[in-house]
């Protein structure tokens, strides 16, 4: 019986696998029996909005956690696929950084150019998975929603790409529970319009918490008040946003903050990241992490240490994101397709530790990226993912932070080259704060 | 090896199991090992309010769907238990609609007198159960979020108890996709005041429609729509409030109706209904079912057909509820005691059928009101929960429906007599439209 591949998800990282599969094709190379299971009705992960919240029409968690009116927040020449530019795809180049719906047309063009999509089945939830070390296989348990019922199926391999942006971390406050304006996890956050003319408050210092609160700014909200946790931004914010620390409770509408002082706020959006959280994994498989460059048990970031046919894609805390996904789907390919030994048990343990430990020391934005880098860089000498130039990708990451420290608002402005194809971005028509639009249409006709 | 038992949920109708087992403990009957697994941190149910929507703290979908301000939609002296009444817990009469706090009381404190506490492991979610005909056992995979581990057990019958008003139903309208309004499901709704001076839009023509709407016009909504798929509810509404056919798309912030109409809608509440989800269970002991009075494959609308070791509670559309489910959990009880012999397979499945089938031949709501009052009348023949006047409860439902239909503002204002202890309920001190505050303490000093 030939090998059976189960890859749970179909967003970037699990379409990164199928891709890596494809070109392994194209070479000649007999592919194994490959099964993607995705929950949704289409491929995309993150990428595909979604009006509804909470559970999903089949009461399964939604997944995405993202927003009307949402732009790459770096700048797409650090994401770019080393073997489909951007600007192969549409035809010319275009500005540094690009709303939600280009990105998601960016990502499925690429699968779109070949078959893969037959091996996906869509609306399909995986439940369950177990491992049998008598047979050496894993056991998959997955509800079929379009036929409303359950399938169970063996495999080999199991590549685990359901991402861990998705399941919301809701710390509790004292007096939440009557507070009576609004309160939401950013992963519920649809629209900005909803927060017109609203005092609104973001918990949380990081990519949401500026990002969501820069959106309120820019769709009208009265105020946004920012409080932290362990830093400040530390951003130059325009009038009627400001930071505070943490907030201590709430009572009535007031919200009493670290610093004694208070505020009349209308809706909490708490900015508070996300769990890795993997509830169809029995605990021997599950991993347990925090979000961070080097999760624990993952050797080359990718195989499970205590099993190595449990692989894992894109759990990694993201500077880099399609170009990582693809460089650990072409590793995770080879390892499938025998191109590449797997070391012994001790050994995954010792580089595992080693990179964890290493991360551990970083000291600074600049220093986490050049781990990523070094990394990302770590993999690709061990599959055929065409070169690119993972480093030059990283000044523009340390570039980017100081974009953005120098104006806020303004950073989306900036062009910067590919580093794949050379060409310079060019510019907005006018000021991301002044675009509303966010439609593909729309930024094409730019 | 004794004889062991999970019971999944710790709301009403797992606490009625508790209970249930506790009586025949107090009679001197030796009791089977007993776990009951319970997601939340406590017991009740649907009755613990809570200021979360979507997901929990441990990314479970958040149980309860109830919302600030609820009060019971029915004359308690229609769910009281038979053994122990409303004026034993509070010493007194109390008004025949108490709000969420005081029933969650009542619940709570019959459980309270014994330690049936010690059975119920908290903060666990059952993630998987599985039966093996060869051992006769159920294994019952649980996720212990207390210390983040997974556990497995085996068990000769598991009582399902986990309620079926959840996980919400949401469909899908044209449009919503662009709707620039809030858009949330019934199961999401905490507290009226978001919507205070907001146009909003009920879908649905059931409890949660008719009550969410006349929360938003007590709390100062601007107005209150509703919109209908099968049949209008018909009630006499106040101004502001209007009945239509369903919407049919939405447009920016305008919503479109069947009969051509439009509105500016600022926020839609889909009051669409739950759905029956049980992803722990496999095909094979899942219920399917619509929220019906007699689910299908239920024999005595409790045990399994195919395998009346597995046991489910609480199941059916409710009328009925604590005392029904106290019915229920009496009969599963002296099944697994051995006080019940269960007939084979084709008696359980011809009684089944038969009860569906007449549950389908009803006309109206007293009709349905008879027959599941014939339904828990056959469930008490069988054990030796307190009989109580099942009838002459349904004659009072019957007298809540005209009520309802004479005033939709004012039925909460009504009295009624406990069947059990005969006594009369006082009047409360002003109108529910009144009453803005719904504590336990507020209405206790009525
Ligand atoms: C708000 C937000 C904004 C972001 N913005 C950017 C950005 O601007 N630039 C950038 O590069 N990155 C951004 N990201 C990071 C983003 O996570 C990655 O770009 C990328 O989507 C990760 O891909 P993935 O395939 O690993 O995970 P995901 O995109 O999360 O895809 C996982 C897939 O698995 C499926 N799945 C989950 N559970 C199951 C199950 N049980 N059964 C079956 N299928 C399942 C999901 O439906 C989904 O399709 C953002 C993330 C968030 C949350
Ligand atoms: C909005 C609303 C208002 C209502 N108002 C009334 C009313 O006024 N009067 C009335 O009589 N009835 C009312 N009801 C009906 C209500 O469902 C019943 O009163 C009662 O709560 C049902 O009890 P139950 O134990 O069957 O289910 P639930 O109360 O739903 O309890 C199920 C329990 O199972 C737990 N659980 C679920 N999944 C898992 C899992 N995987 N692992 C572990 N534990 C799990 C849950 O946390 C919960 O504690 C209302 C229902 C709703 C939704
Ligand atoms: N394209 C875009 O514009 C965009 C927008 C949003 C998000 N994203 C992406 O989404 C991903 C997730 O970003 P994220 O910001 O949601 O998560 P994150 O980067 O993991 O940050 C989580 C934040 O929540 C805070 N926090 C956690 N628990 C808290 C608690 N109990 N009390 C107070 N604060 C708490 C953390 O504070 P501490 O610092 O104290 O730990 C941290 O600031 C990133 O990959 C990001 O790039 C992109
Ligand atoms: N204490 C309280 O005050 C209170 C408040 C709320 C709820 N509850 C309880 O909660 C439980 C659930 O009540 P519920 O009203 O949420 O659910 P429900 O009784 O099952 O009613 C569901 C409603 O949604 C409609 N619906 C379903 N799918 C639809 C679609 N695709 N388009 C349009 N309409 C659709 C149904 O319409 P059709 O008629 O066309 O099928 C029906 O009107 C009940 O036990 C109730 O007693 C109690």
């Amino acid at each position: 019986m030939s090998t059976r591949i189960a890859i749970l998800g179909a967003g970037p990282s699990g379409l990164a696998q199928l891709r890596a599969f494809d070109a392994a094709r194209r070479k000649g190379i007999e592919l194994p029996e490959i099964v993607c299971y995705e929950k949704q009705e289409d491929w995309g992960g993150q990428w595909n909005y979604t009006w509804r919240t909470g559970l999903d029409a089949n009461g399964e968690p939604v997944h995405s956690s993202m927003y009307r009116y949402l732009w790459s927040n770096g700048p797409k020449e650090c994401l770019e696929f080393a073997d489909y530019s951007f600007e192969e795809h549409f035809g010319r180049p275009i500005p540094s950084y690009p709303p939600r719906a280009v990105l998601l047309d960016y990502i499925k063009a690429r699968v779109e150019q070949s078959d893969v999509r037959q091996y996906i089945r869509f609306n399909h939830a995986v439940r369950w998975v177990e491992y049998n070390e008598d047979t050496e296989k894993f056991t998959v348990s997955v509800m079929n929603y379009t036929e409303d019922k359950m399938e169970t199926d063996q495999f080999d391999y199991v590549v685990v790409a359901t991402g861990h942006f998705s399941i919301p971390n809701v710390p509790e406050f004292e007096g939440l529970e009557h507070f009576t304006g609004r309160v939401l996890h950013a992963h519920d956050f649809k629209d900005a319009c909803e927060f017109e003319g609203k005092n609104v408050l973001m918990i949380g210092a990081s990519y949401s918490a500026e990002d969501i609160g820069s959106q309120c700014y820019k769709y009208g909200a009265k105020s946004v008040t920012f409080c932290y946790r362990t830093a400040p931004m530390g951003f130059d914010w325009p009038d009627g946003c400001e930071e505070k620390p943490l907030m201590t409770r709430a009572e009535g509408r007031t919200i009493h903050f670290a610093d004694g002082s208070s505020k009349e706020i209308d809706a909490i959006v708490m900015c508070t990241g996300y769990l890795h959280h993997h509830p169809y994994l029995h605990d021997d498989l599950r991993l347990v992490s925090s979000n961070r460059l080097y999760p624990p048990n993952l050797y080359k970031g990718v195989l499970w240490v205590d099993n190595p046919k449990l692989i894992f894609l894109g759990m990694q805390d993201q500077y880099y994101t399609f170009n990582m996904f693809d460089a650990q789907a072409w590793y995770a390919r080879d390892v499938i397709l025998g191109e590449i030994q797997v070391p012994d048990h001790a050994t995954r343990r010792a580089d595992a530790d080693a990179w964890l430990a290493k991360e551990e020391a970083l000291a600074d934005h600049d220093a986490e990226i050049d781990f990523q880098a070094a990394y990302i860089r770590d993999l690709l000498a061990y599959s055929d993912y065409p070169d690119f130039d993972v480093e030059g990708q990283g000044e523009l990451f340390k570039l980017w932070l100081q974009h953005k420290q120098e104006d806020i608002m303004g950073f989306r402005n900036r062009c910067y080259a590919s580093t794949n194809t050379g060409t310079m971005a060019p510019e907005l028509p006018d000021t991301w704060l002044a675009i509303k639009d966010d439609s593909l249409e729309t930024f094409m006709a730019i």
